[in-house]
């Protein structure tokens, strides 16, 4: 069924292992981090540029494109991979996060290409969901056959089954509904893919369930019984930090560990070292991106103003004279070729280079974590690699 | 004088030359094109893909970067070569076009920074002329004097003597004695070079004097009876082409052959090829890198959609399914790697990437331009070469 596609545990530690994830367009070295090209392009990068800072796997999101170009004009052009030119690994989602964090209108801002605050999910029924287009107002409707037909046309490595992204607040009677129905959603996402499968794209599967043990158990056990190729996390994981921890190391403990696991939208430094110490494969989240864009430079701990934020801010006018790079030790781009006094000069101009230079930085950052954490785990020292990065 | 900079003439076809400019940051091929980096970047490109299309030189606007960040910001951060990580030459103005010609309101879009269309030069006087910053509106003034201390501290191998560039509906009168004191100015600038002349810089002289074939002539006179290193030919060149090139022609034939020509503001394709045929050795221009951030890319003849236009739009919807590079036969990273098709999208989706991709394009379209048109020299056969490009 994913005769293209592989994941193998090459060394572990604890429960953190060390990967390699197979698909026809080459090899993820695990634990690894997804960047976000939400509308198939990870915003000013060049695929070159994603090359450069060893970038291993890149997403688009099924929402996004579903409402423009199309899948279909994408499939006419000859995919994800060709339209785009990014010839590595690349994930989509289902589009399920979208329509229902977009439509309830809680994390508004997660997405610029929006057009206004109003929510924009219509109506949830068994079938599937209705929803107004972000792009142009339009009616739209999304199923699990149609998501899986959609992701087919984009024709990324990865495809990830419909489900609904429950709501922050819900309670848990409504939690517990909506992730059976998410359930029956991704058994009819599997039977769409196994229908068209020709073995050029592999099936993850989604666990709900929300922060409640008991649900989480049943999603991994529906999740588990199904041939799906890896397992993704999702919904909400809680308020706290320390709630967020817990599901998911309940969550991993209900999971076959012959899969790769996902974590859903999880991008911070220290999550990620939790995530990983948890056993988890791979992340995605778009704040390494979407920080840039707003001046925000990834930065470890010994130069950062706070021990809470990860980043420094570089429009503020205490680097107005500052001739070091964002991080002495980065051979990105960026930091081999300008200092943090032209990044904030540049920001303060609305210079265009100054978002494209500090996501650079900020997805060099992230890789080289990520190289680190795989090291650490080989050599079985990650509490180094953590009080490093930390 | 100039001893750390030189200008020799390799071969010559007709009034067309070949040369070599020399200076502290690198030797310059001749004819060349030079790119703007208004505000101390060309904007969203990174110097890695200057280098990468080819380009031999940039420039900085006086005007722009004396109204923020300030002249001796620069100069702590060591000048704009280590300020921008450009190391290869580099030009700057003297600030007297933008503060005239975004004065009088006259090519008000010249510039995007603007913040309004109110004219904003105040006064012109003897000592020199107060404007209105386009930044924070604060009440600035640049003589020559400043221009010339200006420019010594944002560091670029060549600077421009400060002149008026006379309005373009003046009457011979008026042009008369704008060009009268463009003379005293352009003394005045040469006299403060001469005092702080640490040989790291050269200084060009500018031709003023209208569509006034005898006010050229007399503005020829006065540049080559001063020690100027290079010539700029400056000021308004008429309304229509045929009356440009009439008026470059007249005052080519007034300038001192030893020094190197440099027709400023021109960059249309049949406008160089004209300027070469008279011997104009160096061209600057927006055009290039500002139609690419609205989506027209550069194009051979062949490919056009009409005689007069230069490139196409790619914002428009014939180029939806053009699976086609914007040239076949073009070698840069963005022919590479994007569709016209991807393109189209991507500007139509407000993707940064396309404003990028498109300027890459332009860029290295411009500098294979200039590539050729020196081969064509050399081999005396430019006529071919424009028939190609032309």
């Amino acid at each position: 069924m994913y005769r293209n596609f592989g994941f193998s545990v090459v060394s572990s530690s604890g429960k953190s292992r060390l990967g390699i994830i197979e698909t026809p367009h080459g090899r993820i070295k695990t634990p690894a981090f997804i960047f976000c090209g939400t509308k198939a392009s990870v915003k000013g990068i060049f695929p070159q540029m994603l090359r450069d800072t060893n970038t291993q796997i890149i997403l688009a999101n099924t929402y996004h494109l579903f409402a423009y170009p199309g899948a279909e004009c994408i499939k006419k052009r000859g995919g994800l991979h060709k339209f785009t030119g990014w010839n590595g690994p690349m994930l989509t989602d289902s589009g399920g996060f979208q329509i229902f964090s977009l439509g309830y209108g809680s994390v508004a801002d997660e997405i610029k290409g929006r057009r206004s605050g109003i929510p924009t999910l219509m109506r949830v029924e068994e079938q599937g969901a209705i929803f107004r287009s972000y792009w142009d107002g339009s009616v739209l409707r999304l199923t699990p056959e149609k998501s899986v037909e959609i992701q087919r046309n984009l024709g990324a490595d990865f495809m990830v089954a419909f489900d609904e992204c429950t709501p922050y607040h819900s309670d848990k009677n409504y939690t517990e509904q909506s992730m059976e129905r998410s359930h029956r959603w991704e058994k009819r996402s599997l039977d769409e893919f196994i229908r068209g499968n020709d073995f050029s794209q592999a099936l993850y599967g989604i666990v709900q369930g929300g922060v409640h043990f008991d649900l989480r158990k049943r999603s991994t056990e529906f999740v588990g019984e199904h041939p799906f190729f890896a397992t993704a996390i999702g919904g909400t994981l809680g308020a706290a930090k320390e709630q967020m921890y817990e599901v998911v190391e309940m969550t991993m403990n209900g999971l076959d560990d012959k899969r790769p696991v996902h974590l859903l939208g999880i991008g911070g430094i220290v999550d990620i070292f939790k995530g990983v110490e948890l056993g988890v494969d791979t992340f995605d989240c778009v704040h390494p991106t979407r920080i840039a864009r707003h001046g925000g430079a990834l930065i470890k701990p010994p130069y950062r103003n706070s021990l809470q934020c990860e980043h420094i801010n570089l429009r503020r006018s205490r680097y107005l004279e500052d001739d070091n790079p964002i991080e002495l030790d980065c051979d990105c781009f960026t930091c081999k070729e300008f200092s943090r006094a032209y990044l904030h000069y540049l920001l303060k101009a609305n210079e265009l280079l100054a978002l494209s230079a500090i996501t650079v930085h900020n997805i060099r950052f992230m890789n080289k974590l990520m190289e680190e954490i795989r090291i650490g785990i080989l050599n079985k020292n990650l509490h180094c690699v953590r009080d490093k990065w930390c």
